[in-house]
């Protein structure tokens, strides 16, 4: 777990997904928001998802390869992913964007918790979420989808590289998600990202603090009033940040 | 209402959208979830759809055939069937997916909840919807649809097979729903659904507590190791269940 | 601010999205509904969104034009925009129903509110929203977008008449918005669409009083009983409307 | 077959479904296109669908009630339609806009043609499509669909009103096709549009000439400029039009 | 290539995605069509498609991994999979159905018919496509995309179980395609399809020709009548199938 | 018309949508493609699409301001669009990728024609579309859209920065198109984009005489054997290229 240490993650807890994705445009990577997911259940942004991929890739289900038997063996991926994703790991399942069955329920995800797993993601959607939403490890989805996954989905492939919302996993990227969804940093990046989000954000709490005073936005976001960067030091200083 | 006896009834009061769906897809019926389709309010999962399925089908308006004035005609399909759902019953409209108007809006479903409704289920949206949320009856939609019905439907059929959010929908199915959304059972199949997903629940109940307490998933869930059974079958008499 | 009266304000604030949008059904418009549209934060119907309409329009990001450095332009439209909105217009976001990227966060939003104006609008979706839900001015959207807009939208017209959400928008149109969503009335219907408003509204209070005393909707809504204008008129001079 | 005489007939030979949608836009109707569905096979603009509406309509399939064997009972709706159909009508398919399974194949679409029928339109698939392209009676749809309509389709009514590409189709409508789609025409205005069509298709021969002759279309096209309408009435006379 | 022997390949050629759709319906499954994938070039139903399933996996594309230059790495998997690919077999790539950019272009395709293979299909698109088709080799995809694939797709694992076009394929799963689309055979059902196939292809010719004639299809299709099976046995006989 | 030389004209008519999209992705900008959108009549690869681009921006249609007679007036700007498009320049125009009803007709698009306009493009659909794929000069769009503009099109602007099919389009870039769809490249990249198109369309027909003569790709395409670009060099001096 090398690419995120717990000054990274100590970061990290600072920080939004908004601010990360602009660290990640600024170095050309424009596509790694996990579109259209969003948290089972909000917490008022108090709560961060924060943990290295483990992934787990569906694909289309063939009727006669996804009875309900299926889960009596063992060795079935989706099964041998819950007890396998590393504690302190983000699950993130590729479900190729369809909600229209499960791509957990609620036993499954229980069972993430209470092995240590930070969370989980799924371009699809959970059944039984609204117990999935009442658990401390936070879990990310589409919307509610209460057919079982073998109605359509078929686990087939652990920890491989996948699609999640339209964006590129790698196992071991650094997975963060806020209450407005879930951004993925590649591993090599997380260090830089996360430190200079962190002074981005003060910079914005400065910002919005100077706007909430009645400051006009020009010359101060960006900074190019000369002015600016010496008071937010000054602020910074304040602050302790 | 014979598929829906009082037994029925105080089953499903204790189940989910979710294990009545596998109860279905085990007998081959994979698309009995209205897709997309949430409760205008959720209630943190207390609230229970159940009845027998009263359908309204709308189809594209006709401008000419849609002013404001169809609604004097005492004959207007939906003002009709808003007065002659049967008590108990859940009103089922083939909105054919479109939420750009409205299906029904507030006077119309509280005079539906006076007349004993169960329930009411759109594959569109309701107009009025702050004020449908608040009403002691369930009711599910897509997401608030402002414009009146005339813009886009015209309703023109009462209690005949329609599909609602994709899955088939016949007079007298048995409409369930929860925090999840809602799902159709074939009227023939609710005593031995509604039965299984009894049985279902205790298991699933049983197998949460053992996975909250640190067990895996493995040989519990599904029960092949020989030993969950017999534990099951003792939970099951020590929690009257 | 002509088409705004005071008076026309004040009918307003009594009134909702789906009554208004009937108003416009009357006259022959059936597509002033901006379509998708919510709250970024719901209030339970108590706040209103009313304000004449000053526009933005992105257009799709071309790479070389959309660093984060454009925005050191104090002439550039996003930040003109947020600096000269008029205080009690709605600026209203034409971004191509295309959410994978911001149309504004957290920071100018503030600032709009400092500002004096009345709200904001877009068929994209915002950063930092959890923030701008906190806001005391409303703020309505697809669904949260954290990516900078840069990523997918360049601002390119200020005030000009705009697409949003499927409706047409013309600078001056007078924007209202409740929890169900937005609607754009017509500068020039904004003072006859109020009052009849009022109208309906108080006339379908009066239904859903008889209503929920257990009376049909035949004959009562629409009021073809000759009764019912009677009953109407005395509930309204009982109940001062 | 009233609403269509022999006369109205040789009217709509000589026009286009463009035409024929401007006659209904003068009368308020804009949702009468067949939105999407194009002929299986295109002839050059040589060849018309004319003929009253005989509808069919589909739901979502159960599983259970669509196997392959119920197709032998002669009164299955798809069956009887297929053989009820009237000579010089058209078929007009609600399919619900999927074409994942075919709304129907060669076979039964031969046997239409044999049984005198002027052509078939789904807003799904045809099976067969090579073949059905083929035949001399015209047939149109979204895109070729190979899976037996049992896969998602059960046909459910005969010669009721319908949906089919977003516009509203009632039994005894006229439909009119042509390379570029499907219009429908409602049976109390198909007189009155196939004459005005006439008249405008004339005057749009008229000025195609002209503006192929260079003019520019500037007071021609409309004829604002006094002179088009005399030019147009000899141009008329002069070309027996 | 066990699954596919001269024999079954011979069965193949004389039926259609269609028929063979219907077969695997029979066994219980409903969702072995490539949804929306036509040939990049129409043949008028002579060339057929057919050879084992060879898989190319494609995910998301992050920019600083598909540099032009990637394509230097000789070790890259589309370049890997275009020149290991086996001759007979088909290539199926899974694009998640994106056909914003590239699956390949002219130059790979040329060379994967310059080596013998039997065909290729993508749920994405082709660029070069009026070259592609104009190729002995069959291809098939959603519709053109011009831009090079490193725009949206990473290639990223060969020969694995994919979904493309929302249908599941494994390696050595029999791809047949005609013009109507292409349908995924699992490998041990191919030969009881293809032989079933070949007799259903035999009855509906005669049906078709039977209808040609003039009869009705109610005991005829399907052959409820019992002289329908004699004289199609006598069909047989008489046209030596 | 600066950007466009005849010199650069020269070049561009020997290249391809697919190379150019390769020119700029190398630049960096990878949304220059206008998805989606074909030619209403392909020509077999043969026609180019060549001119600077002039735009025409549509905003929704609002009933009251879409009648008929809104083309009396001289001044609309559609009329005027199609007047004073500049000879040699291509129409884009900004339908929203709303193809429900015409970006124009038969007779606007033949007067272009006459006026020595190079082409039009919409991300919308023609009326008349047949007629227009038999002009000489090349339409691009969605698919066929019969109903008149004013259905759901207001035309609103004249010649300012749009977005066609997810593109970004500012007046003035070079339009490009092929069978295979349309590109834009802005003006101040023209001269080395189509520079470097011509020099890499060289070496793909180089490499694709190689690959038919049974060549691999590995080494050839990219060049990265030694000896590659020496027989590249020398087939350039044999063919004169």
């Amino acid at each position: 777990m090398s690419a995120l240490t717990t000054a990274i993650r100590e970061q990290l807890e600072q920080v939004s997904v908004a601010t990360l994705t602009t660290t990640l445009f600024k170095r050309g990577l424009r596509n790694q928001l996990i579109q259209a997911v969003l948290p089972v259940c909000r917490t008022g942004g108090k709560r961060k998802l924060i943990g290295p991929a483990y992934t787990l890739r569906y694909m289309p289900a063939r009727e006669d390869l996804n009875k309900l038997d299926v889960f009596r063996d063992r060795e079935h991926p989706q099964r041998k992913a819950i007890e396998e994703c590393p504690p302190g790991h983000v699950m993130v399942i590729d479900s190729r964007k369809d909600a229209r069955a499960a791509s957990a329920g609620g036993i499954l995800i229980t069972r993430l918790q209470e092995r240590g797993v930070a969370g989980v993601v799924t371009d699809g959607g959970f059944r039984d979420s609204p117990d999935i939403g009442q658990l401390d490890m936070p879990a990310y989805h589409l919307h509610p989808a209460p057919p079982t996954n073998l109605t359509h989905h078929q686990a087939i492939d652990i920890d491989v590289p996948i699609g999640c919302g339209d964006a590129p996993v790698f196992p071991g990227d650094i997975i963060f998600g806020d209450d407005e969804g879930v951004v993925v940093i590649p591993a090599h990046l997380a260090a830089e990202c996360a430190q200079e989000a962190v002074d981005m954000t003060a910079f914005e709490d400065f910002v919005t603090e100077q706007v909430k005073a009645g400051r006009s936005v020009l010359g101060l976001y960006p900074a190019t009033d000369p002015r600016t960067p010496e008071e937010f030091a000054a602020w910074r200083k304040a602050n302790g940040r």
